[in-house]
């Protein structure tokens, strides 16, 4: 026998994007149910992106969401940019007065689980066969079996799909009235994580003829560190040492001083380098929000805090449609995130084809000339900076 | 019998850049002879560049090169940039200081010929078999056919070649010692001049699904307007009334009351779109200006001014190695000037692929987001603006 739940925003996935928008609803009265595919545990602990940009801290600050980010989490000025022979720091205080902060999302998420248990969250994790119906009417509904095998329905007046990028929402929009854009880039990333204090004070992008390399942390006693390497690598190619030697070649170790110091590495994985857009981020009373809608590259650190804008956006359009049937928020949703997703797709392709070599020796001038002149001209290194420390959300 | 001529320096290419040199040479009291393939007609008619940049103007003015120019040419403070539905204004003077002139390459090429006419120049023109010879060496010299059929030989301190990409200057310079980068753009311009007053008051560029439009002039009664083309276009495809049609829906005729004027087209050609670098710019006495050592594609308006400031630097290094003997600025006349070109290139590449559509769809809206992007952030219409108006030359 189907269990029936009435709400008033039904919410698929429980990372980020899904449990920072039933936080930001409840503290407008309006009730959800979190519906999770995985456990709890995987969701608390994969590991993601590390970099939140000004706006996405404001937003959690003024929700009472940002205590242990600011007692735990990194403020930084800017980042360090370089290529062979040259280190330069871009900072953004100086050029934007906005910072970014380095928390990782793992520990993002064990905050939000932590504030929506305080708030007594209705979260049902290791749901399967989650589906959303009837979205182009006023009683969409979300159907799931829990983890003990019993058939769920959550009845509501709107449905957030917060489900990433292989969940059911995104797959519930029909085919006929979507539009996607996509770009696969021809390298991937090799993502390390070590036990070993970070070498730098602020994060540094590397251009180097062998490939992009990127010293990344999570915090005071670990590192994240990143090496562009060809599509289709495995990490069996790439023993401990070997991914050391290349990242102290590629981020210059020995230069002007500077040393990397090695450490035990705890994860290895590859990344792919993509960017993908699905339009409209609505049909009907289903609103996609983060990763269901749209994918980046890492190398601009957008895809948590474009997950984040999204519900910034998304939470006063549900309170207004939920409270008052007023739909204008709603309606307005999709091509108001859309405009900043797209800021973030071109800002993040172009950090992204700045710093990763490839086949064409042309390229690599161009490359050469554009770094030069994003380190060394003021409007160059602003446009770098409000990018990258972020937009106002609704900008 | 060969006829021997003895002066400090061999110009090969009676271009701007070439009459340019010829004339801040002798500014120092350094003599030359200007050796050219064409005919005076030829090099005076051509139809080339149009737009100057502050620093080119500021340098015609410091040599006396600039009263017809600031009597007849047209001071803009910057470009107009659109797409469907929205033109912006990108004010070059209030970002930057600086403003860009209107002065076609062959106005300047008449005052340049007048001016040396005035200061009794040697200008062999239509000499055939132009050839550098020992450029290693610190006795270089130029062979050449005049057109009486006569043999020369210009025995000289230093040989500047000015001749283009398709001078014999370039081809002097050993293979071995050559580096060429090269980018074909997989479109071209189907450019035209017309008897008509131009239909704005500074250049548009537009971007367009279409194609990219660009609305330019030469003076107030005649107008430079390009299309985009495939590659391989002939101009027989293209009538006139064709050609109207394609520039008044791609800039935008009837949009917020704006109209575009048609009038008679003096002249119809397909452009192609491509950069060039050859590097190093020097090998021995042999110096490279201009053409002779690089391409770009004409979107961001740089190639005569490149040409200019390769000049600007080449004379005064030419003074010091001809009447001191002091090689410092020739030595650095390849890396000071490829600063510059590479920044050139980069900024001409960059213009050039934000405007021109292709197949990819994931394009246009890159794009689309980087317009909007250019022409509402400070720093990004700053970024646009410093690199048109144009940087120091040295910079």
């Amino acid at each position: 026998m189907t269990q029936i739940t009435t709400t008033d925003v039904a919410i698929i996935g429980a990372g980020p994007a899904g449990m920072l928008l039933s936080h930001l609803l409840a503290a407008q009265g309006v009730e959800s149910v979190v519906i999770e595919a995985r456990s709890e545990a995987y969701v608390a602990s994969r590991i993601r992106a590390g970099v939140l940009e000004h706006s996405t801290v404001d937003l959690l600050r003024s929700v009472g969401l940002a205590d242990r980010l600011e007692a735990e989490g990194e403020e930084h000025r800017g980042i360090h940019l370089q290529w062979p022979g040259e280190r330069h720091h871009i900072d953004f205080v100086d050029l934007t007065g906005r910072s970014v902060w380095v928390y990782g999302q793992t520990e993002l998420q064990k905050d939000l689980i932590a504030a929506r248990a305080a708030a007594g969250q209705r979260i049902h994790y290791e749901a399967s066969d989650v589906t959303p119906h009837d979205p182009r009417t006023a009683s969409p509904s979300v159907t799931f079996t829990d983890s003990d095998g019993r058939a769920h329905r959550v009845r509501a007046r709107a449905v957030a799909g917060c489900d990433g990028s292989f969940g059911p929402s995104r797959a519930a929009i029909p085919a006929e009235v979507v539009n996607t854009w996509e770009r696969v880039h021809p390298y991937s990333w090799l993502g390390v994580l070590a036990d070993v204090a970070p070498s730098t004070d602020e994060l540094i992008y590397a251009w180097h003829p062998d490939g992009f390399a990127m010293h990344s942390m999570r915090s005071a006693t670990v590192s994240r560190l990143y090496l562009q390497v060809p599509n289709g690598t495995s990490v069996d190619e790439w023993s401990d040492d070997r991914i050391w030697e290349a990242l102290a070649d590629r981020l210059g170790h020995g230069q002007d001083g500077w040393t990397l110091t090695p450490g035990p590495i705890t994860d290895k994985g590859v990344l792919p380098m993509r960017s993908h857009v699905r339009t409209p981020m609505r049909d009907g009373r289903l609103f996609l929000a983060g990763d269901a809608a749209h994918i980046v590259p890492p190398t601009g650190a957008k895809g948590l805090n474009l997950a984040v804008a999204d519900v910034g956006l998304l939470a006063p359009a549900l309170v207004d449609l939920v409270r008052r049937g007023d739909e204008r928020l709603a309606d307005a949703y999709s091509d108001t995130a859309l405009r900043r997703v797209w800021r973030c797709t071109h800002f993040s392709w172009w950090m992204t084809t700045m710093l990763h070599t490839g086949e064409d020796p042309f390229d690599a001038r161009l490359q050469l000339s554009q770094l030069r002149w994003v380190t060394t001209s003021e409007a160059g290194a602003t446009g770098l900076a409000e990018n990258y420390a972020g937009l106002p959300i609704g900008f």
